[in-house]
């Protein structure tokens, strides 16, 4: 015989009812006998029927995970993570791989309307984006992961760029270097401005400002084609700092392609230390955020809003950024 | 004034239930009278509601695109032709990164239940996947791209894996090279059988055999320690195929680590040509399938199924398999 809510109830000594509404998240359930009744379950391996808890809860058990630039590896690398975390938690994901600059929630997302969702990830917000109060005010929980919006009501996962930033112009500065260039990311994206900001910051404590910038996409085309502008120019940087992993993999390419050797006559930062930046062709040095960590608290925050285990005022998780060092950068 | 069918119906000569119905493709309407009414429609530059066409059609105007193993860049690759095709087309997309093995559709993707989507293009189906039968009996089109399942009933967009497999032994064959190995991607996905099929074929043309081979998964990870294996053997191979782009870099990467230069010391081929493959670090020799062309394809077949337009067999396309040299290969 299958374990019930009966049996649970019984066993935590509370009525059948407070079990069903303990375990559908009910806020009204006090968590002392949240706790108790959790407890009795666990004991009893009671199983809730998915259909059955589906039909009572109106919940879908799906997750939205909005992502952009999926040829950027580094959000395969989060929806991998995120994937598993939510798996785990009996959840499914479907992605979206839309540009979502500007607009309402359900133009942008028509795939999502319907309450098809349970909640929502979203990766890729744009400074401004104001889709990300429609779906909080649509009563649908959403997390920021990785890309900020200045004071969005909604709970935020990201690290800290503008440290990071820092961090890569005080690497190179000690390293002795003094003309360094920076290829930044879409001004709109609150990494790509924080990155530049905790750069220029950094630069600035020693005196120094940035030699040459140039600001493009997250892509590899971009770090390709505005290094190719750098290395040409009548003093070229002796450094650059690229705004993400994917741009520095493009400046190392556009150095190969100069003749010109790196560390020797280049020293390359990146930011985010995807899997990729530690294949040994690469070698990359580069500011490492802790995406694992981050995606997974992103996930338990949002499954925590759904199951309406907590109560609170939205957050904000600032993860460290720190260096990752490798073959790409040496002294001046 | 917006235009309606009302004035399409005039242009064309035609009622507007028939207009109607030519543009909800219903196959009782004749191809003549399509083509007549589409030209109308195009020259009075007709835009139907998407809401009401919705209402009326019971369409959802979304495509599920089923990929797997999305860290690989070869489906982000695929992925963004079909969002482009499909956005062009009116569609929206979702993605699903389940690994697909073996079940029922509705067990492996809930998500798609309740006609959530328009049609289906699955990349990443293993052989014996019954549930791409499934979908089909539901009456959801469904076409496979890049990975095959033998005898499926449904449309399918493939490369000429064999051919491409052969081609691979003969080029190495023809540089002089006599010990070569063989890294395969699982045995269970239609293009590592059959690309490792064409390889041993080309090798036996030739008179020669696989010397060293090793299968794993179509990752870095799996060609790097499969490499480390080959290059320690007391006569390791001088060239190596690998089953795709990722597995040939992590082939790269173990061959650096090891002091073993290439080309000069051993030649790698990959399949694929992702655009990694051309990065100025890598400039792997590959085979080239036209990954865009057959995204493209797939998509228009399917949008066909779905407006009605054809009314034909299933089709199997098949792309042919080129080879791309560049730096990674040379004479034995």
């Amino acid at each position: 015989m299958a374990t019930t809510t009966r049996d649970v109830a019984r066993e935590a000594g509370v009525s059948q009812s407070t079990v069903s509404r303990a375990l559908n998240g009910d806020p009204r359930v006090a968590p002392e006998t949240r706790a108790l009744i959790q407890a009795a379950a666990k004991r009893l391996s009671y199983l809730p029927n998915s259909a059955a808890r589906s039909l009572i809860t109106q919940r879908t058990d799906t997750i939205g995970i909005l992502i952009g630039e999926i040829t950027n590896p580094f959000y395969p690398q989060l929806v991998d993570v995120l994937h598993d975390e939510f798996t785990l938690a009996g959840f499914r994901t479907v992605l979206l791989n839309e540009r979502a600059d500007a607009g309402r929630a359900d133009e942008l997302f028509p795939q999502l309307q319907g309450r098809f969702v349970d909640g929502i990830v979203i990766a890729n917000a744009m400074l401004g984006a104001t889709f990300v109060d429609d779906f909080h005010k649509q009563g649908i929980p959403v997390v920021l992961l990785n890309r900020d919006v200045d004071d969005a009501h909604v709970d935020r996962v990201v690290s800290d760029n503008t440290g990071g930033g820092e961090v890569a112009a005080t690497t190179l500065v000690e390293l002795g270097h003094r003309r360094i260039g920076l290829i930044g990311g879409p001004a709109n994206a609150s990494t790509a401005r924080d990155r530049a900001l905790g750069f220029e910051r950094g630069l600035a404590r020693a005196g120094l400002e940035v030699a040459s910038r140039r600001v493009g996409e997250f892509t590899h085309q971009s770090g390709y084609q505005w290094c190719l502008e750098l290395l040409r120019e009548p003093a070229p940087p002796t450094a650059i700092f690229a705004a993400n992993d994917v741009i520095a993999f493009g400046v190392l390419d556009a150095a190969k392609r100069m003749g010109i050797r790196v560390p020797e006559d280049l020293s390359v930062i990146g930011y985010d230390d995807i899997e990729m930046a530690g294949w040994e062709l690469f070698g990359l040095t580069t500011v490492r955020q802790p995406l694992s960590q981050m995606a997974k608290a992103a996930a338990r925050m949002l499954i925590e809003r759904i199951e309406g285990r907590v109560v609170r005022e939205p957050a904000r998780l600032v993860f460290p950024a720190n260096l990752m060092r490798r073959q790409t950068t040496t002294y001046a």
